[in-house]
């Protein structure tokens, strides 16, 4: 890692005095899901490295060996301008409380600025003590069922890391509505509804003669609603035309 | 529960065979973490109930015991009006792509209206197949590291979930086209399919041999992309029994 050398480009995530390693494993999993890879492990229960963090940790493991091994919070966070500290209860602490859609935008907005900023995680047991969230800026508390308010360690930080993802908008194409896609255009659909209604005409669909117009009315209004793509027109083209194709029977039903 | 009785309050999430009944636990976990507890069983690899699901739910164990336990897909979505598939990867299925936010404010949406939404997850190993998706109405994609789209099922289920409550945060229902239109279920839509198919087949629609499988697919992945009314699907049926009712003609052709 190259802090304070190179411009930081993302948060770090601080996960203070973890317990087992399997959670560790898996907290470095949920970060490298969203392309955050700045971990620092604050006194850990059972030291470090930690085998079961690393067997855990797979596909993530550079995560762990880089990880920054810290004694205690302070030391985590000499370096950062600005420290979020997460918590599912509310506390009674007087500090600005943030969503984590709220705090991961702040996050990359300072963090456009130049600044670095922490994101601190409790241990699984009981989260951050009040004395860890006295040295955050402010709080990230996430929305949960307050009946069942029992978000593991990794489902907090993968929470915040799909926040971090979001709010540094670059991957999302928002609104993919099948961008690309070769649309059918208003003629071709017109061409289409002509069809089947020729064909349906021969075939004696509008009828009783009274409910026609409104038969055919309720038909082009449906293939006008529909999102057709111009392969969905060149099927259905397709199906009418070998629908009609078929031999006849020698009674003529079918 | 209670199905079309009471006005639907949440969405469903469909769990499409799952595999280990520790994740089904934790995607029980996950659910009601925000809150939701509409789950739907389709298939479990392990039978049901399944004990490692029970114990790795704790504390969200009712679940579990309310879960509506379905032999296959179909089964499962038959009420539903509109179904997300959730995906990690992308896929060259003609479908829009919602983001998870987008998508679970259209659920929140969709289910202001009175209408019953479903959102699908698969396998832990691979995901759901094409022909799951096929029968979806649009795609959830979550933005993960390209380099490491390793979510397992119960985070999946947590980032629809944690959605899912900030959508219902401040929801309201909007006016929108066509608020009050009785929408086909897809259990409709599903009939809808297979008759087509059906009479398609008898026509030899679906030739040469080694393309007939994509060509049903892109056939069922068009109905489902469809915004079909119960209306559109009568007329749908129509049309087909009446294009087939038709006499013969003599020589055979048309």
């Amino acid at each position: 890692m190259t802090d304070g050398i190179q411009q930081p480009a993302a948060p770090a995530f601080v996960l203070v005095r973890p317990q087992m390693g399997e959670n560790i494993g898996a907290a470095a999993r949920a970060m490298w899901n969203f392309g955050l890879d700045h971990m620092r492990v604050v006194a850990p229960r059972d030291g470090w490295p930690n085998q079961s963090a690393v067997a855990m940790a797979s596909g993530a493991g550079r995560l762990l060996d880089e990880a920054r091994l810290c004694a205690d919070l302070p030391e985590a966070i000499a370096d950062s301008t600005f420290v979020f500290a997460t918590t599912a209860r509310s506390r009674d602490l007087t500090k600005p409380v943030f969503s984590p859609e709220e705090a991961l935008r702040e996050t990359a907005r300072r963090i456009a600025e130049g600044q670095r900023v922490a994101v601190l995680f409790g241990p699984e047991r009981a989260g951050l003590e009040n004395e860890d969230i006295a040295q955050a800026n402010a709080i990230v508390s996430v929305p949960v069922n307050p009946a069942f308010p029992s978000l593991n360690l990794a489902q907090c930080v993968l929470l915040m890391g799909y926040e971090w993802r979001r709010a540094t908008g670059d991957v999302e194409p928002q609104v993919t509505e099948m961008a690309g896609t070769p649309w059918a255009e208003a003629g071709e659909v017109e061409h289409l509804a002509k069809h089947y209604e020729e064909r349906l005409e021969d075939a004696g669909f509008f009828f009783p003669e009274h409910k026609a117009q409104s038969m055919r009315t309720n038909l082009r209004n449906m293939w006008s609603r529909m999102p057709l793509t111009r392969a969905d027109v060149q099927m259905m083209h397709g199906m009418l035309r070998q629908l009609l194709r078929r031999p006849p029977r020698d009674d003529g039903t079918r």
